[in-house]
């Protein structure tokens, strides 16, 4: 997608050497557009862990850049012993991404194929394997586009060509991924078909991705929007003002329970109630084929109380952080929760839409049945 | 309740001088604690428009206040035409607290049937009835403590004594209210008696009402409590970590549909969805006793999307606003939903506790039965 006109991928290796890995700082969005060098698999740990980058599809393209960065800096002598730790360490930098894991248990496949082939080539692999994971999510993300909007056509079509509102939560955007974005791969996808949309972004708090990533790529692109407070959906709801809503996932177990930034489920329960159509689109990298349960098995991570009692924002042309509750009264942030198939309309993938539900989603993905 | 250990009511006439009416200015809370003057009617309906006072029994009490500064500031010889001018004045400030219209038409009316009485003695009644205003206030959050402490109870000793959990949804406090809070007075009941709670208090966005001055409020009483974001709670309840949930409301039809602070109405279908007890707490000042369908009739304020796109908070010592959204994306305020009455477990009143029906309703009102 554009920023300012010019083309760009969230992930990507620096024009001039080819050993260091760009990202886009996203903690400065939309304030400030930082770029920002990786150069060790540490360096990569902690721009997943501290969110400098954050997202399903990014988190784990990043992770397999870091594996190809840490085969650039592991030593011979050692080396698949180095990736195994260094892939441990991204492994544990976000528990509830599936990703993530998915990302370095690919690479260290492809390195352990080609061991007998030397380190170089080794390294050569793994550059490939990055890009591939990076090429196949921007790919996926851009079919995930051509199945969902025949969904929003459809609403279109039934409005007489009026306004198709769409709530949306967090940001599954083109910043969560390489490019297009999971949830909004078939807005972008409307909106370049002509067909007129306005989306309700829910702020997303306590890190406010929608706020500042969504509305900020949506405004870049040219999509009208409206930022709301998370609270705002179940009102508009009941007020005929949506009419689709559709969240990304972090962890979409095969039986179809969603886990998503916390808040989803609300949004979910909202959706049921008033008839509203609920999607969740993911590629296929984010099912998890072993949890059948999502509500107890998808573990939640818990972050620091400090992300709810402070927020980020821009004070005269400064980023600045402001306490909002009292100093002494403690916080809790629970970043995910899990949302029950029962309450999922479908779910839209690179091969097609599907029931939230075993059947819906093996008989799309039917080698997995085992 | 107290104050660094100093007992206040939210409202008073100023100590040596009983023309002038004293507020906390909540606006600086939690970081400041500044007490404010209002001398005209002017003063008191900015005061309420500008929340600088809030809550359903404050803003009610607030405007009988502001009735009787009217009625000081008023000519003799246009004194009824002046009084009803205020008192349209006020009603505008806030569509959807129904207390406020209750307070000035209850000026109003006393102040009629006084008319034969002269000018000062006019004054006189308006001093009283705004005093009385704002000790029945007190006095029916009292009861409201005293009846609702007994669902607190029992579940505490279904949890052999273990910590009740208690999630609350913006400030239906202390704050909100003369004293007590209508919410928050079966908790500060079950804390003084010993009962082990915990509250979860939802930030309550984008005013941040939980955040700020309910976890501050809770914090000067010694009660234990946690801050949340408003999304976390459907999780919290998905999980067991919450036993009751209490709001207040600041318009409840008298077939039990509560009109309260937006996002009420999503918790409430996440307590149904997990068979957690969802009551909301009120004075019967709050009921209307008009409205069949609060979805339908209850007007909903919308405010000004600069609420959403930036937020106060403490930097360095001073209050300042950050700016959260890209500069250039709008934002929708609306302030309120309604809770339909089947999400309603039960409505506690300073009569007593009923079913969120007409029948309830009308069961502990008998004399509204027309």
């Amino acid at each position: 997608m554009n920023i300012n006109g010019k083309h760009y991928h969230t992930i990507w290796l620096k024009e001039d050497d080819p050993t260091v890995v760009q990202i886009i700082d996203q903690r400065h969005l939309p304030h400030k557009f930082i770029i920002e060098d990786l150069k060790t698999a540490d360096e990569v740990a902690r721009a997943i862990k501290d969110m400098h980058i954050r997202g399903a599809g990014l988190v784990g393209a990043t992770a397999g850049f870091g594996m190809y960065i840490s085969a650039l800096n592991a030593r011979a002598d050692s080396f698949m012993r180095q990736l195994v730790a260094d892939g441990e360490q991204l492994k544990a930098t976000r528990p509830t991404a599936v990703n993530l894991a998915w990302a370095v248990d690919r690479q260290l496949g492809a390195l352990s194929a080609a061991k007998d082939a030397g380190h170089q080539a080794q390294i050569k692999v793994a550059l490939e394997t990055a890009q591939a994971i990076a090429d196949e999510d921007a790919e996926f993300c851009r079919r995930i586009g051509e199945h969902g909007v025949s969904i929003i056509e459809e609403i279109s079509k039934a409005k007489n060509g009026d306004v198709v509102n769409i709530l949306t939560h967090c940001n599954a955007g083109w910043l969560a991924f390489v490019d297009y974005g999971s949830a909004t791969a078939p807005m972008y996808a409307a909106h370049d078909k002509g067909i007129k949309i306005h989306i309700w972004v829910d702020e997303t708090r306590p890190r406010n991705q929608g706020a500042r990533l969504t509305a900020w790529e949506l405004g870049q692109h040219g999509v009208p929007h409206t930022v709301i407070a998370d609270n705002v959906g179940g009102h508009l709801m009941q007020h005929g003002l949506v009419d689709l809503v559709i969240t990304g996932t972090d962890r979409t177990t095969y039986t179809g329970d969603v886990g998503n930034k916390i808040g989803t489920y609300l949004k979910a329960l909202a959706a049921k109630d008033n008839g509203v159509p609920f999607y969740t689109a993911l590629p296929s990298s984010t099912f998890d084929w072993i949890m059948r349960d999502g509500v107890k098995e998808i573990p939640i991570e818990q972050r620091g109380g400090e992300e709810v009692k402070y927020i980020q924002g821009k004070h005269e042309g400064e980023i600045k952080a402001v306490l909002l509750t009292p100093e002494n009264s403690p916080a809790a942030n629970y970043a995910f929760d899990v949302t029950p198939a029962r309450l999922v309309t479908g779910l839209i993938t690179e091969r097609g839409i599907c029931e939230a539900s075993e059947t819906g989603v093996l008989g799309l993905y039917p080698e997995k049945k085992n």
